[in-house]
């Protein structure tokens, strides 16, 4: 099928990561959105230093969307290392979520799908960050059954 | 003074709250950059909604810049109340702070000064954000103090 060979071996991991949260967040009632923030290494390992999902819902916020609580969980960091990063989400990221990937100059960012929404991709790539979109379709349905169930909650996320 | 002279009046109570911020987050051995989100009422009346200072140091967070924390304290709101709000900040925003910016659709953004970093700001003309920049001494000066002695601080805190 034609998502499956648009995902890379080494975004395996990141992408599955950043879809569990998802799914463990409408699991909570929460809007389904995921995100893994991945640290490539030179032996070509990959370690997720940081994973969450959107925490409207959950936990009252209007700024905790996943990709912000990716960030966080991977904690303080040296800028550098951040360079040797991707960052996966369910969805295409929000203005807020792509001034935070440009604000650390993270190179890389694998996003599921930008059917339900396209944020600011177009301004990551004009600075030079690669940005790819798998189209998936699990991504997709779980947004899908949110918002047919939750529309207000999922206008209010993305400031409609 | 030429500073004093670009401050309007319906401007006062936001930006010294910001200051305030600023200034609490320098006593506490953290990056002085504060924020306020005001709410203009039609009556004439401003009402901070929400607050609060850099947590980089104080929280070790690397998402909780001073209008995320401002934002964050305004609590979940229907979209539309962010119209009427201008966001008040120290310091030049970032991409991420302009993001947030943009995703809420702030019409107006109030900046205490851009000397010491200048952030997105023409991000945000290009998409019809007013931009208000005070040239202030006293945040110049806060960032001043603090940088001399906590360089690595800062350079994390802007991904440099
Ligand atoms: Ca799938
Ligand atoms: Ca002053
Ligand atoms: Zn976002
Ligand atoms: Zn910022």
């Amino acid at each position: 099928p034609p998502f499956e060979s648009r995902l890379e071996e080494r975004d395996a991991v990141g992408f599955e990561t950043a879809v569990a949260y998802a799914l463990k967040g409408l699991g909570e009632g929460g809007i389904p959105i995921g995100s893994a923030l991945v640290h490539h290494q030179a032996n070509g390992e990959a370690w997720v230093v940081g994973a969450g999902h959107n925490e409207r819902v959950q936990r009252g916020s209007c700024v905790m969307h996943a990709e912000i609580v990716a960030l966080e969980a991977a904690g303080r960091l040296p800028p550098h290392r951040y360079r040797n990063m991707t960052i996966y989400t369910t969805l295409s990221p929000c203005s807020m979520c792509c001034g935070a990937i440009l604000l650390y100059k993270i190179p890389r960012v694998v996003i599921g799908e930008n059917t339900t929404f396209k944020g600011d991709e177009e301004l990551l790539r004009s600075r030079g960050v690669e940005v790819v979109v798998l189209d998936d379709i699990a991504c997709k349905e779980a947004m899908s059954k949110y918002i047919e169930a939750n529309r207000e909650e999922w206008y209010e996320d993305i400031g409609k």
